[in-house]
């Protein structure tokens, strides 16, 4: 095992809430929170579908300072909301300090996003935290330093880490990123961490959503993060890669099969 | 799609010999073919296994010309006998245009390698033939580059082509190559080509072979083409990603459900 | 030009201090400060080296939470000490919100890492600062990516930025990164910044530092950032990549021809 | 040293001839031979600007089958007539062992271009040649598989290899390509072989040859190949890479200094 610290490691949830040795977690919803109505909307119908945590970014890490950042603190009112409303769990990104001290108020996991993934004053916050962390690798991270990124939170002494696999950069245009699926059975055997990935991001492609969904699990991913919307037409940010309802719903059956 | 030219190809072998519509097609055996002995014993339990083709490199192309060539047209003389004895088909590699029309007096399938995918003059020759193309993916190929690699050998008359991920080259050096899993429901999509996937030469990894195997063949993977050696530690290339007889068998059992 | 914002930008100077357009800002220093003594001989030679500026990291942020991270607020007081002793400017790196304001007491040019290129909340606490930014290009960021980020401090009404390539991430692994020489004319064209050139982390090899940086200079850099240290064989990190005095003083010499 | 084989290779011009210890082997002309008029005005016109080897490919290994091949035999016989009628040696690329002994025949320099880096029989057969070769990288080679290229040529006898970076495949798609200007130096401390530069295919972009080309001479390249077109705006191909008449005398008269 390349980490030491890794392999003895806390569920990320209470077997109660979610039995990840059990069943897959299915993390889903928009890019963006975008309004109270749009994430209540989408919220509502993954419920229906089963899907117990709610994803909607509130602050946005975007490579441009004039695009859209993210509703921000306004944005998570309304995922506090629709929360309320709804009756589920959510994960939502932090990007420093003060919005870690913010998600933590209000969500169930707490993000790390790519861009952050050696942003190590972030991480040690987040090994302070008593809520499971998300840990997403970063764009050009190699397998050692995505664990060592995950140590930065163990050493703190928050264990309840997941690993999320997004795609890295290579030459490869025809994608948005290359799933690098070999990390998911690496990652398992190297840390005792649970692993999900994000086809959404790890293509920037709809209609490779679902193939690289059954590929993760049948490379032994503990879950699947994926971005729905009721318009992906209309989202603010991502739309090319986000399912609509249909599709979504879709994608459901097919994994339970 | 893409190509325009590769929407309507021929199926690569005829359906009384393999269905790869209703069948995947398995293909295992050594990197190299290093005895008449080695190839026997291998050839004999992968076709007691189900398989139904024989890999194994007479004219290996290698990084270093000190290194082990291949036995080469000796090779091709085994390839044959071991064939005839035990009733089975076989693909080998062809690395220029002599070796080419040897491979074929002997081969049911033809492999054009990774180093070779821009070779156009093979290709070109490669089109000319009557016999499936095995045309492996190169390691910094993009999916334009391989489509057209492709072309090159239906635009001579030959659409009789299966094409192979095989890993491509990243930054990452956890694993010998990157799979880029997503490279198979897209070239379903963008032309009418199967697709196998190698996850010998893909992880460079013996325990990685079984999840990256599942990986493919859940993306939508036409077969697999996997690397098995009587004793990996004494092949004269690429042991590390070869499988013993015991680990195929389990792999064989693990597809086959 | 990619960025509207910033092509008019602030000298990142006084031209009494450091006339950029007229000689080339040569920075020079240990990759981290490990004692008063170090830093002082260290300050002292490169000083009668005609070198202008010191460099020498506090926070130092590591891949592993189990390597050294730097003497941190006790280097600052070491590089405070170190300054006005030699009669020295400084450049150190700030990692997070914290660090920040205390290399802006201290420091001369406040340098954002590779790994925080895309810390938005950093970058945007820099724009905020009245001194000299050194942006360091991230591991796998491309051209846009980086604008983008200096537009990120230029917005905050901070224009005094200093690009910094430092080499990119790729499959070649003879080399630490490799450098893109082509970035320095590149930035040079899309806005109005300066640029220097790191040799030191763009290759990882002391032998390659004098050519790299001969390439830097004639591809049109404004500077160098080049790692000196007193035994570079007893170095805390990256010994590899540093020079000696004497290599040090070579490098000079060839540079001022 | 890498190579235990190439640290004692032959001049690849005898001194009489070029003196490339002394002067700058220059490289000029069109990236595919169009016409007769437009070979025949290219080379006159480099040869007044002190070139003397053009440069010229017949056969061109595209990426599309359906995309323009090169004259080919034809092409030979125009360069054949131009060197005639100008006086100037020429360079121009083998794609097989047929092209080979064609342009054996005509050119005085035998170019095996990227792609064919690791086509190792064609390798073996320029090892067999009296003339001296120039070796492209490949697109994705590492300095330990491109100077093993070199070594199977050598190994056949001939060592008048000379090596030329031209770029490598990474995620930065500003440029065509990345120069891997640290390969210069690298491949001159690890062999006794020539290396120059191209900066045409290196960069993909007219306005960064010049910039590149210095950056290249300054790393310790013994010379450069540059595209050269009369009218780059209607070259077959590459002309966005091509300099035209008045850029390339500019580009001289600065390396010349």
């Amino acid at each position: 095992m390349i980490s030491k610290i890794l392999n003895k490691v806390d569920a990320p949830f209470d077997e109660n809430v979610i039995d990840i040795e059990k069943e897959k977690l299915i993390i889903a919803g928009p890019c963006a929170i975008e309004s109270y109505d749009q994430l209540l909307e989408t919220a509502r119908f993954i419920k229906s579908k089963g899907v117990k945590i709610l994803r909607g970014g509130a602050y946005k890490p975007r490579t441009s300072p004039f695009a859209f950042q993210g509703m921000r603190k306004e944005g998570l009112e309304i995922l506090k909301a629709v929360k309320k409303e709804v009756g589920i769990m959510a994960v939502t990104e932090a990007i420093d300090e003060k919005s870690l001290s913010e998600v933590y108020e209000v969500s169930d996991m707490i993000q790390i996003g790519s861009r952050n993934m050696q942003n190590f004053s972030l991480l040690v916050e987040a090994g302070k935290q008593d809520k499971p962390i998300l840990l997403k690798r970063g764009m050009s991270a190699t397998i050692k330093e995505w664990i060592h990124a995950a140590e930065y939170i163990a050493k703190q002494g928050n264990t309840k880490i997941i690993m999320c696999e997004r795609g890295i950069r290579t030459f490869n245009d025809y994608t948005r990123n290359t799933m690098d699926i070999a990390a998911i059975p690496i990652i398992k055997q190297e840390t005792g961490l649970k692993v999900i990935a994000d086809p959404s991001h790890g293509t920037g492609k709809r209609n490779l959503i679902l193939p690289m969904s059954l590929a993760s699990l049948a490379a032994g991913a503990d879950g699947l993060i994926i971005e729905v919307h009721p318009q992906p037409e209309d989202a603010l940010s991502d739309g090319d890669q986000s399912l609509n309802f249909e599709e979504f719903s879709n994608l459901i059956s097919v994994i339970k099969g």
